[in-house]
């Protein structure tokens, strides 16, 4: 299959290359060139008033929470977690997760977000979802260390890898995941950190997400959470740590020093009142960092247009410094950063011998003009709907705003009922 | 003209009312009711899937500064305004003004945004953009007093007023407007409040948006922006106070008593790196706050819906405070607020025999379900695109969001022409 993307606009090295022609071979960008003569091409897209930008990606997320989206805002957090959500998802079944998780892939991909990271339940149910919309993914089972004994625990998520990791020619990764440090005691850690050095795997865990579990943390070990898991070992391996909200500067030393990458999810930090993490400081550390929505019941939705443009101007705000976070940065974080992370190699840039897997996004729009800055406009005027088309390992899955392989409609209606029913379970 | 909208949802006294149906005539809602049986319909518009709300109301910006979109971003302040902004400022024809404003009336419509505060310049050809696509404003010319013959600058922004105020049937109001405490001096403030009291006109201006502004005027007349106003007797008149990013307690307690209406731009004020303002506090006092984007340089969209969204998660996240700025305080900023601080009156909420403004919302998309909660969804959800339909005064001005009387393309075409030929110009 050969696809040619012609007369585009190309985010290639932080700048925009004008007038461009991509030429997709099966899975592979082959040749990004002036010249559009190719021999035999399948299918022609016009990119005209088209940026073709690397696919976003969302390194922290609960898909299948879209079935708890609206269910309960605007509460304290240990209601909404104790009262709401908790009881709800006890009730959740494997066909639940899978449609939640199909409703949070629609929407994605009409985003323009092509990969994502989740950590959740009924995880065969994820993949499947994953493996039939043809999105990437790194997926997880949460495993709480203190619900049970700790090797079936662990074998739950252990198991989930065997039969995922690299599945679909690559196209799903699966990391082990340790909840948090405060559902999960050090013996536990120990034993995941074993498992993933022998297994290769890396390492998905919510870390320094509120003010509460720092305090709680340093009670019981006499150490902060990122403290805790160095000593322990955590950082040996591969880590995707989410929110890292509550990290002094030597803690994000060791964040840098032990490449740790983090799932910054602004808009669930701030809806939730946990905080505003330290980017900033971590950007000087040179911490690598991606974006993340965290799932659909904090944020209230999975649209990493909003995180970019939240990390481009958050942060500037509440450091006092105008010049902190600029468009590019913001970008690599929604891309080249969150593939990283991910675990996806060739792929976060677009790239002669890189996976075919980007967007285009319609620039045809009041908000984009006047033209005097693509990246800027991309960065903090450019909207979710704005994603025209999306392609990932060469194929396409989004074609003038139209879903090529899931059924929209059906998802949205199925996820629904399968919501409305939960909720009246008992 | 009698139009009728048929089985919508309605956001009404902050709730939604499914299932009904509005009877809109001439300008006013006529009728909402469970039947539709009406007689006489010249035009019905499906509102299945969509629920009506009140149209948006942006209560500060500098519309044709959509000229400078994306010029100049992740710069320092004084570098952005002194190198960037103000030469190009100076450049400004009055045409290039009509065609920057046309550009942001579009722009503002397909969001779903039917009215806006602005100050600038060339105000006659903000009042023609104005004038000719439907929607409503609170003009005024910013007076800079420190910049010539007081009564020469006063009279230019009467003289507008004299031209404009009620025009189009009311659908244009005029303010007064000092441009600020640090460039208008106390002795032409004086001018203005009585010239706003025989006119029986208010008051647009900004006020303490900047650290270093109120450190300046603190220096200069011990007192803090606030303060000086209220002793000057600004306040005595109705006032459309921009920003206020610092004011302390005894200060939010001025605004309250003295009624003025706060336009709180958050995306401006965290992208400039002014710093947050205390919206908490002054919901708490009664302030009467509504929203705004500000000038399109310094946002860089004048997308109310990522306002909303922000102001009901960023206060939340810096107050450390989950339940505080919930959804409907939002939206009611965001519509019957806004309108009122612009003088509006008989608009902003839908309500039998009230002003035919309001919008069509299309909830037909993933990001939508499940519908738990529609409020929730609008505030923490929605995005400008979802927009499908703008009324104003019963006139249709975007369906199927399709623009009905502006020229999008020929706008998009003109407003960047203008603005490349403005930097070139020497």
């Amino acid at each position: 299959m050969r696809i040619l993307i012609e007369n585009v606009s190309v985010f290639q090295e932080g700048d925009i290359l004008n007038n461009k022609n991509i030429l997709i071979e099966n899975d592979i960008i082959k040749e990004i060139s002036e010249d559009k003569n190719f021999e035999k091409i399948d299918y022609v897209i016009e990119g005209k008033n088209k940026i073709a930008l690397p696919g976003l990606v969302n390194t922290h997320t609960h898909l299948a929470m879209t079935l708890f989206r609206g269910f309960a805002d605007d509460l304290p957090l240990k209601e909404w977690l104790e009262e709401k959500i908790w009881p709800q998802e006890a009730k959740l079944t494997a066909e639940d997760v899978y449609w939640g998780s199909l409703l949070g892939i629609c929407e994605m991909i009409k985003g323009g977000t092509i990969a994502f990271a989740d950590m959740y339940f009924f995880m065969d149910e994820v993949a499947k979802a994953v493996s039939e919309s043809g999105v990437k993914a790194s997926l997880s089972v949460g495993m709480i260390g203190v619900s049970g004994n700790e090797n079936e625990i662990l074998n739950r998520g252990v198991n989930f890898a065997q039969n995922w990791h690299n599945a679909e020619n690559g196209r799903i990764k699966v990391m082990l995941a340790p909840h948090a440090p405060y559902t999960c005691p050090p013996s536990f850690l120990e034993k995941v950190i074993n498992k993933a050095v022998e297994m290769n795997l890396s390492i998905h865990t919510h870390l320094s997400e509120t003010y509460l579990e720092v305090e709680n943390i340093k009670n019981i070990y006499g150490l902060t959470p990122v403290r805790l898991m160095d000593r322990i070992g955590l950082f040996n391996v591969p880590v995707l740590a989410a929110h890292c909200v509550f990290v002094d500067d030597e803690e994000i030393e060791i964040l840098s020093e032990k490449g740790v990458g983090v799932a910054h999810n602004p808009q669930s930090n701030l809806k939730l009142a946990s905080g505003v993490a330290p980017v900033k400081k971590m950007v000087e550390k040179r911490v690598k960092i991606g974006l993340g929505t965290d799932g659909p019941a904090s944020n209230n939705n999975l649209d990493l247009w909003e995180e970019i443009r939240l990390v481009a101007t958050l942060h500037k705000g509440v450091e006092k410094d105008p010049v902190c976070i600029p468009a590019k940065e913001a970008l690599n974080m929604a891309t080249k950063n969150g593939m990283e992370i991910l675990g996806f190699e060739n792929s976060g840039i677009i790239k002669e011998g890189y996976k075919a897997d980007l967007i285009l996004v319609n620039i045809n729009k009041p908000h984009f003009y006047p033209r005097h800055n693509l990246i800027s406009h991309l960065v903090y005027s450019a909207l979710s709907s704005d994603v025209d088309t999306v392609i990932v390992d060469g194929k396409v899955l989004m074609e003038k705003r139209e879903l090529k392989i899931l059924d929209e409609e059906k998802i949205m209606f199925e996820a629904e009922k399968r919501a409305f029913d939960l909720i009246k379970k008992r």
